[in-house]
């Protein structure tokens, strides 16, 4: 079986990081799946989704390590070709990847007790986001 | 419903960053599936799955922060164990991971406007692979 | 049909890299799913999952690059929020994701012949994990 569900977030510029944990849950709860496994997707190429204890010490840390490996304000060829202002955002989310995929089992996400799942945008402007949430399972 | 295909791809040395968007939405409407995930996957530990924008002032972009995060000619003790020279290839590869699912809704992959999947060759040497493309749903 | 499998691994500090491509092969085998996929899901935000050639070279080199991105003696906002040491744990954890999912077919993994499935414990102490072996399909 399969359930499509969505979750819409508000997100603001350069690596805002959301704890889209309790929709996912609700999510899955409406779905009266017992086990299989649920996919939350990013359909857009300056977003990304992973997993952290979401703590705002812990935040500000994983956003100074991107700003490490691409920097906003740094040269991207990006920038060139469009006239753009987001190449940090585009490097970032293809090294962090679109989607994450996570165990359902009697009906639970099989997370870990300080471990929340967080969607992540790089973009350099705000942005409203339709994730995909895909349940299978029985 | 399962339905396997393979994507073939003939790519070039270190950090070829190939589009097979093309190939997979073909295999995703082969299979006839309406709802489901499709998983993309390398077999082989010099190769990488993700989504970017597919233009190349991005893609190069991207190759640049692989060669800062880890520089072909540097130095790797992979390379003084089996005289081998692609460590960088190993390393790159195991951070961006081999595989990527992407939702099937209504048929289609939920891809962004402007997000495409991209298969990337870390190798020191020009690789002909055989990706997996696992179609699963209903 | 769904399959919950676990392995239990026992990891040493600061990015002990296992492989546990025995347990899972094993665990595929029995479920007697023929074809699907297995997803290996870490519960908890200072573990990971990809896959390498697991030689010691190579894995001496990836551990070179997390302490690269992020020192074990760095600092890190989140030891001043809880007086912990592991903000490295944290960040590397989040930039290789919780979970992996590879195809199986005809009763397989597809995995390449070089190419392990390997569990990473990033955190600054020994760790007991149980992973999730999610197993979908016919």
């Amino acid at each position: 079986m399969v359930k499509t569900e969505h979750i819409n977030v508000s997100s603001e510029e350069n690596c805002d990081i959301l704890d889209i944990t309790a929709q996912l849950t609700d999510a899955v709860r409406k779905s009266h799946l017992m086990a299989g496994t649920v996919t939350i997707f990013c359909p857009g190429s300056t977003g990304g989704l992973t997993t952290i204890e979401y703590e705002s010490g812990v935040i500000t840390d994983l956003e100074r390590v991107f700003e490490d490996l691409a920097p906003v304000d740094g040269d991207y060829r990006h920038h060139l070709r469009w006239g753009d202002d987001n190449g940090s955002a585009h490097v970032r989310a293809a090294l962090v990847g679109p989607s994450i995929t996570v165990p359902i089992v009697d009906g639970k996400l099989t997370l870990g007790t300080w471990q929340q799942v967080v969607f992540i945008n790089f973009d350099t402007r705000p942005r409203l986001r339709q994730l995909v949430v895909q349940i299978m399972g029985e």
